[in-house]
């Protein structure tokens, strides 16, 4: 058993080395390169994921897993699991054939280029034909996946294991209704003031206070690295190569620094991964899902608390005299937590963001139902925005052009961030519980005892649970939208006085 | 005819698509990745090795290399020579064991680690276990190899194909005999002044000069970049993506400068190579030598002369009015080529050059012959370096860890500097003759009408012609030291006032 086990590994951490490989070319991609060299980077992105794909599906591979799987009483517990894991993952990419993949590949890399094209130029016509090709794949994906109800089923199963069309649907009812409730509350109370955030913040500065803020968080430099993209990201070559970007906009001080201590809490779930479990199901996220609750934990639940800038807020103020040196904590606390309708969804507040979320999420189940007006999607998505967030986007960019996910193939994606946002008010309450001191050192500055917390409930763990599974054992119940809604509540009845 | 040959184009490119793949996480790995990450870099690049060995030496590819060799009459002259090229390479190939390139492969990172590491505590001592493994691979590559005479023309074929050690041994001759003589020459006239190279430059500056020097020689920043690295080199990832590295040191104007022009001349190349020949042979650069003779025809025929100075000189003194505001272009142009006897090869004349080069390859010959002392293989450097340059090595940084070659695998690769050398001197020779305005566009800041030249001779052919054969087509005779001896006689003499 255990030289089979051990062929196993070797195969699945063989295909590790490719995907990260593959990791490192796209990264140096956003990062990096240079324009005219996209060409030749899309046919070396294809072929990589060519031979990934041939490795994951070859049959004697496939052998193997069943007779692994068969005897998996013989296994540890998690060895079963990752058998289990791979097995169906075999299952799902024997379905694709190599040209699709590679197809897909180059497909990829062409709607990005397009999208950065139409991003520089702010017009969507200039992405409009890549996104239609895609569009198009996405559709054949889901025949070639196969799905019971809704075609959407078929994608999400990639990003959020074991979640469908119906649980989304009942969470955003939620959303629409309890949320939306509370918003409308809020509007009828006196705004905050964060017009200060809009005040001149040099890059330079701005630059080093992330890097200080990721430091505190606990990020491993010595494992990583923070570079400038378009988009910011997270990307894991290994639990010891763990990279975030960020942006900077000297006029908007929010811009960097959430999306800094957003990505941040990505990557410490990735340097957090179990180094020896290389390229195993054991060393993997679980589900983007829970890849966002580390993210938004962070970002929100931690990086948007009074506690966390009463640790900060005086360092900060140094660094930027001029421009925060007549705000009180309290002042920037209310400002930084300001509810308004917006445009942008990185830069949105922790209510509408969902409403966000919500419009990308119906326009991806139209384009896979055949029904994206795309030749107009730019209006079609401004409609959208008028409607829910009653906002007028006056531009491209700031409209449809804003994200990077569909260029990338990523339909079926955004739902996990509102999943993300749900699961990280209900382990974060957990995480109180479990540590009664916790608000106390981060008001410190001590993040060490969290990020412990994390490691031992959710990183150590890799992929041995599912998400409903670690829910489950982390908090004793299943994913529960009152946690999310009483976080949201409690905090904003103090900020707007309510 | 037609789709045998198509057959080996997706082959080949898909080889290309590896090998560039390889290259991508190479000089990630020296520019960017974190320290803890070398590890997994080291397995994802044997992985990605393996694969690309597997590929080439794949009995079907070499069937189907066969058979259109066979039939080469029926191709284009071009296509045929690729076939030849590509057979020979898989011939070669073959030779090895997947076992092997893999494990080389990651010998190669756990060598370049520890002399990262080395270097950084200025000890050979941490280098020296990692050397000796390294030095027993490639012992025990020449014998899987097979050679002729000398180990060494197992090795540096790889590099420099068709050149032998007899060759290189008459070279050396020369340098020893012919350019040695001339030194001693030089060292009894009045030395020139070049102090203020080492006055303070700072580094934002130097970095803006290189880059401007880069955009003058016709680099295009569309399709490539520049970074810092340890040791400044080229690396290629398709003719569209070309980069090059650099370093500076503020006290040292010369380093990042000449560096800057040398990398720029291996890009140029790599940049002029036909993107429609992407991963054949006809896409490809000929030998070390030819590449090198690229980048010291623009370092040192055009990037030490006087013209090429006339027109940067003004330029260069605006940027740094404190450190070269009083020094005349005369005698900058002494200053920048004076003759000296010193410690590192990349900062040495162009006539001392060649004895580094020599102790480098009498020590690889000395290692491949299993004589070399490596327990103290820097003493045994140190030796050399006062026998024949007359000079103390104060430490190892300065003196066996100043290379990075050994580190990479790269033994039999030195030689080719020198041939590089004396290529481009004949081969300028030969510019100036057919373009009798050459000079007067270098000084006028004109450098298109060289760079036309050079891509009509050198880099629209690939790999087509050999070295030698390349050699005779543009200059009308086989490689003749006299142009190289001629060149320093005629400039030095100048100079030096002999």
């Amino acid at each position: 058993m255990s030289t089979l086990y051990d062929q196993y590994k070797t195969t699945l951490q063989k295909h590790a080395d490719i995907e990260h490989s593959i990791a490192i070319l796209q990264w140096d991609k956003e990062v990096n390169a240079p324009t005219k060299g996209s060409d030749m980077r899309a046919r070396q992105l294809a072929t990589l994921s060519g031979m990934a794909h041939e490795l994951m599906t070859d049959n004697a591979f496939g052998d193997l897993l069943q007779q692994l799987d068969e005897k998996s009483d013989q296994l540890a517990f998690a060895q079963a699991k990752n058998i289990k894991g791979s097995l169906k993952e075999y299952q799902r990419e024997k379905k694709y054939s190599t040209d699709f993949v590679m197809r897909r590949s180059r497909v990829v890399s062409n709607t990005y280029d397009a999208w950065l094209k139409a991003r520089e130029a702010n017009d969507y016509k200039l992405y409009k034909e890549a996104l239609k090709q895609m569009v198009e794949l996405k559709i054949e994906e889901t025949e070639v996946l196969g799905y019971d109800g809704h075609p959407y089923n078929a994608l999400i199963e990639e990003f959020e294991p074991g979640a469908k069309v119906a649980d989304i649907d009942k969470l955003f009812t939620d959303v629409r209704q309890r949320l939306v409730a509370f918003a409308a509350q809020l509007k009828e109370a006196t705004q905050v003031d964060n017009a200060f955030l809009k005040r001149h913040f040099p890059k330079s500065k701005q630059w080093d206070f992330g890097i200080h803020l990721l430091k505190n968080m606990g990020y491993d430099f010595e494992a990583g690295r923070q570079d400038i993209s378009a988009h910011p990201f997270t990307t894991s070559f290994g639990s010891r190569d763990v990279r975030v970007t960020t942006r900077i906009d000297e006029q908007d001080f929010g811009n960097m620094t959430w999306s800094c201590i957003h990505e941040g809490g990505h990557a410490l779930y990735e340097q957090g991964l179990p180094a020896t479990e290389y390229g195993l199901p054991s060393g993997k996220y679980i589900s983007l899902g829970i890849h966002e609750s580390q993210s938004r934990l962070w970002e929100n639940n931690v990086g948007r608390s009074l506690p966390y800038w009463r640790a900060h807020y005086k360092d900060l103020q140094k660094v930027f005299p001029e421009s925060l040196g007549d705000i009180s904590i309290n002042d920037f606390y209310k400002g930084i937590n300001r509810v308004e309708p917006s445009l942008i969804r990185t830069e949105a507040d922790e209510i509408h963001y969902h409403l966000h979320v919500l419009i990308r999420y119906e326009i991806e189940k139209a384009m896979l139902e055949g029904k994206a007006p795309l030749d107009s999607l730019d209006e079609y998505w401004n409609a959208k925005y008028k409607e829910y967030l009653g906002v007028d986007v006056p531009d491209d960019r700031r409209g449809i052009l804003q994200d990077i996910h569909w260029a990338h193939g990523s339909i079926g994606y955004f739902p996990t961030y509102s999943l993300g946002s749900f699961y990280a008010a209900q382990f974060f309450q957990q995480a109180k519980k479990d540590i009664p001191s916790l608000l106390t050192h981060i008001e410190a500055g001590n993040n060490a005892p969290l990020l412990e917390w994390l490691g031992e409930k959710v990183f150590q763990h890799g992929r041995n649970y599912s998400a409903q599974e670690l829910c489950e054992r982390i908090t004793g119940e299943a994913l529960n939208f009152d946690y999310f809604m009483d976080y949201i509540e409690e905090k904003y009845r103090n900020i707007y006085e309510l």
